[in-house]
């Protein structure tokens, strides 16, 4: 393609709504434009690259033996009320009626849709397993779309979607698309880490993401550098640090507490003006995070309890619901704390809290002589001991692991870092077929509910993933795979008929051997702003013809990840440049 | 792929609710399912389908020099208040308001959206030409969805948009998508006819139609089977029939009713109790309807207009429109009727009609003591005459031709068709760029508006189009290039162990030659079902292998369009299909 017949409309500035570096230098590159806040135009590199991510998770689903299908858009409300996600999911959902008053909405994934299709067309073991999938838009009303394509109100997704007769057949379904989604992740030249995942809104019961590490990523997860472990970061377990066996749920509270170490105190009120925070209290008592307790009054299903944490530690909601079996699990309303501890928000204590149950974070249990809440307006209690002041009624572990914690698997150190997740595989079991009716006649014709997977990948994340994980200061530094073009051929001074032609001839070599994957910035430009574009826009081989060249017959060779420059005879420029890609 | 490994869910019966043979034929098949109304799920043949036609397509814009993009389907409503259609096509905009009560739109269409991207990244007369397209789902409300995927309430687009600095580079770019389309159609098998167009809510100056004769097919156009003429139905020009020469709009009336021919009788008004049609008229007066005028009133902005015409022919709003120049031209309602002329509706007539301007077809010009309405309830006059009891204001062709006209280009005799639009093309001029303020600066750094043309294929028609063209009494008769695959091997018996071999053995070959473009019936099922089902899946080369082939170490191969079949040594047989696909 030559530059001037294309659209490639480079910018020397960040735009300003612009953090994430993918979003920065796909816009700067001329990859994407907004249109509107969280929908974009891919212009010509950008659906090229966008292409290329498609054809990879195209080729390796096939190659992986699911079958491909699609799925509108335009979805009947219906089918997802019956699973309840119309509920769970509304605040992401497009709704609106048509002109003849039906209602709408725009699929935001397709575990419904899918579940309807197999219950009307599979009913026998024998058209079992198969492995459905397509690539397709999803729509997803985001009130804060933000990092460009990375979270967006409209965006390209391979779904692919299981139905086995067994738990085996799952597991190797599963298996399959694994392995699949580490080979396209490979071609796509991604740094990439799959850990073990949460299956939240999805109700699956084992999940894996595919995480790039990036600042911009929007989900946590935790790693081991020693043995490797993963995970979703409301998903790992935290030991009681400072011991070297891991603590269990016990009913005998007593043990726990004898291994504390310090004399208790007298309990005692102190006044407390206005301090409804862990900093606010402690600056004015003097104390640390560690020797304050918290008390987070929640509400799970209709129910209400108190949990207990030490006061550098963060609730984990997701372990709470676990732990409580209960998914609509949440911090209480002002009201409610009200109306449970008699005192204000901020102010919440364990002493004399008798009308709810409270549950203990295990790494409360190795607390004594600590800060809580008085559940009086502006009052704490300092020196509150467990089993003298309160007993829990459970111990558990419900907190965010942290940095200072162990590995559950190796117990050595871990990180927390930012991800953001190019992939996401579930075995989701038989919720979405004993709820959709997918049933099929097994061998013995008795009728059984479809055993199911689904599988996801952002087909623009990929690229945004790339991007995020590969630049330098000057630009874009593209994958062989995903690159818009994998050649770009500057010329210097188009206007001598010599380099004009030598340029054209070396084009179109190349694009009858390699076909468009040969980019030729052919503008009337200064050498500068060539230069500079070519490192912005990132293709791989970057290939000069100049003044100099041509007076030596050679062209000059540079990948754009090295940076090094090489003459190379203009005879065996294209045999050479073939080489490279 | 083997049969047992994908999903083809084959229908013995029709679906009830279908009427187009394509639309019965892809659910039989297993190409589409039905989600709701005018949505449907493309099983894995149907998406095979419809991605080999976008891959045609995709491939000859490129050829055609035209440049890939994609564009959101969210939309935002402002662009489309400032063209103006917003209000023209609310019939078919979904609108809904997202989260935050910003109003949204799914786009039917993306001039707006495309020229908003002219306006804000070309404005050199060094950028242009150029032709953007994209590969699409469109969103209209249609409010009856018919015909299976042939009108649907979300369909796959190709859209093409041409910018040019002026008239000459909008036809090689408007001469280019012609050549493209003739190839698309022609690869993709398709029996079509280029018709000229009517620009309707385009509001281009210029265009053609591509269409599919099919019975289902809501478009109608005029051809002439002698000198090739075709062009939609309300462009077509009518002449006087009955004379020599073409008449044109004269001021000087009195010529054109000389060639009246009979003597004018006296004028009555006659009882005509409830006769509101041209039937009833007739049937109650004993005249034929070439011997009455009916009256129009019509409504053209905020004017109100009769217009005549003979009471067999019907108004072509479409010509009346251009003739005053008004956009928004339409009959007039009930009251308007009552307030002008007097009487109520199905009364109306010239005679006395003072208030407003009347139109005549030429036609009504040529007739003599005729019968109108009286503008009375119940009455109708006879022995009407222009000039004596009326005079038109306006002389004009303002009816649809029938197959009783002549050809306006050889005055040979035409047919009406019924025609399904498979693709559109357009020069738009500088409507939109106007006003969106696509501009560009010329070689003097003038200001100037950017020609456009566009340029849409419905990609799921052309799937739809060929099956309307091409099938039998048994199923579908694939051309090479739509083919969800190009051969089909059916094995008969394959519990035994040779016949398995030995398909399995030609599979491989095939496979490994032609890739994903074999499919196997390796269903435990009987012959008799694999052979109906390979008719009708409609796969081009059928090769079967049974117990009397493996004995000769022969295959059968037969080819779906013609259906002789031909025993082939196996040896030869991957060779002999390599050549006929």
């Amino acid at each position: 393609m030559r530059w001037t017949q294309t659209l490639i409309p480079t910018l020397k500035e960040d735009p300003a709504d612009a953090e994430a570096v993918s979003h920065k230098l796909m816009v700067r590159a001329g990859l994407i434009r907004k249109l509107s806040a969280g929908t974009y135009i891919y212009l010509p590199l950008g659906i090229k690259a966008l292409n290329k991510a498609a054809n990879i998770v195209r080729e390796e689903m096939n190659r992986a033996g699911a079958v491909e299908i699609l799925m509108p858009a335009l979805q009947p409300p219906e089918l997802w009320e019956r699973t309840g996600r119309l509920k769970t999911m509304a605040d992401i959902i497009f709704q609106f009626n048509d002109k003849s008053g039906k209602p709408c909405m725009l699929g935001p994934t397709h575990e419904e849709i899918v579940t309807f299709l197999a219950a009307n067309e599979i009913n026998s073991y024998r058209q079992l397993p198969i492995n459905l999938y397509q690539i397709q838009t999803k729509f997803r009303d985001e009130l804060r779309p933000r990092s460009g394509v990375i979270r967006s109100k409209e965006f390209l997704m391979k779904d692919a979607y299981s139905f086995d007769a067994d738990e085996q057949g799952l597991d190797k379904n599963y298996q399959a698309m694994y392995q699949a989604y580490r080979r396209i992740f490979d071609r796509a030249g991604l740094n990439y880490v799959c850990i073990e995942g949460d299956s939240g809104a999805m109700g699956g019961n084992f999940s894996q993401e595919f995480m790039t590490p990036s600042p911009v990523g929007e989900d946590i997860f935790v790693q081991c550098a020693k043995c490797g472990y993963a995970a979703t970061l409301t998903l790992v377990p935290c030991g009681v640090s400072h011991r070297g066996a891991e603590v269990t749920e016990k009913s005998d509270l007593g043990g726990l507490c004898a291994l504390r170490g310090s004399v208790a105190n007298e309990i005692k009120e102190v006044v407390t003006p206005g301090t409804t925070t862990i900093e606010a209290v402690g600056q004015l008592l003097k104390v640390g995070p560690d020797q304050m307790v918290k008390t987070m009054i929640c509400t799970a299903g209709d129910k209400t309890i108190a949990v207990l944490l030490r006061g550098d530690h963060e609730l984990n909601l997701s372990k709470l619901s676990r732990l409580l079996k209960e998914p609509n699990t949440n911090l209480a309303d002002e009201k409610t704390i009200e109306k449970v501890t008699g005192g204000p928000i901020g102010f919440s204590g364990p002493v004399g809290l008798k009308s709810i149950d409270i549950i203990a974070d295990y790494a409360v249990m190795e607390m004594s002589n600590f800060v809580t809440g008085a559940n009086k307006k502006d009052m704490h209690l300092v020196n509150t001991n467990i089993d003298r002041d309160f007993k829990p009624d459970k111990v558990a572990d419900v907190r965010l692991v942290t940095d200072k914690d162990f590995c559950p698997k190796c117990r050595g150190g871990i990180q927390i870092k930012n991800g953001l997740e190019i992939g996401h595989i579930f075995k989701l079991g038989t919720k979405y077929s004993n709820i959709l009716g997918a049933m099929y006649l097994d061998e013995k014709g008795v009728r059984q509910p479809m055993i199911m997977g689904c599988y996801g990948i952002g087909i623009n994340r990929i690229v945004a993933a790339l991007i995020e994980g590969s630049s330098d200061a000057n630009g874009i530094i593209w994958s062989k795979e995903l690159a818009p073009y994998r050649v770009l051929i500057i010329s210097i001074k188009l206007d001598d008929p010599v380099i004009r032609a030598k340029s054209e001839q070396l084009y179109k070599e190349l694009s009858s051997t390699m076909g468009d994957e040969v980019l030729w910035d052919d503008r009337d430009i200064s050498p500068g702003i060539k230069f500079k574009d070519a490192d912005l826009l990132g293709i791989p081989v970057i290939v000069t013809i100049g003044k100099s060249t041509v007076k030596d017959n050679t062209v000059d060779i540079k990948l754009r990840k090295d940076n090094v420059k090489k003459a190379v005879p203009f005879e065996q420029a294209a045999a050479e440049i073939g080489k490279l890609v």
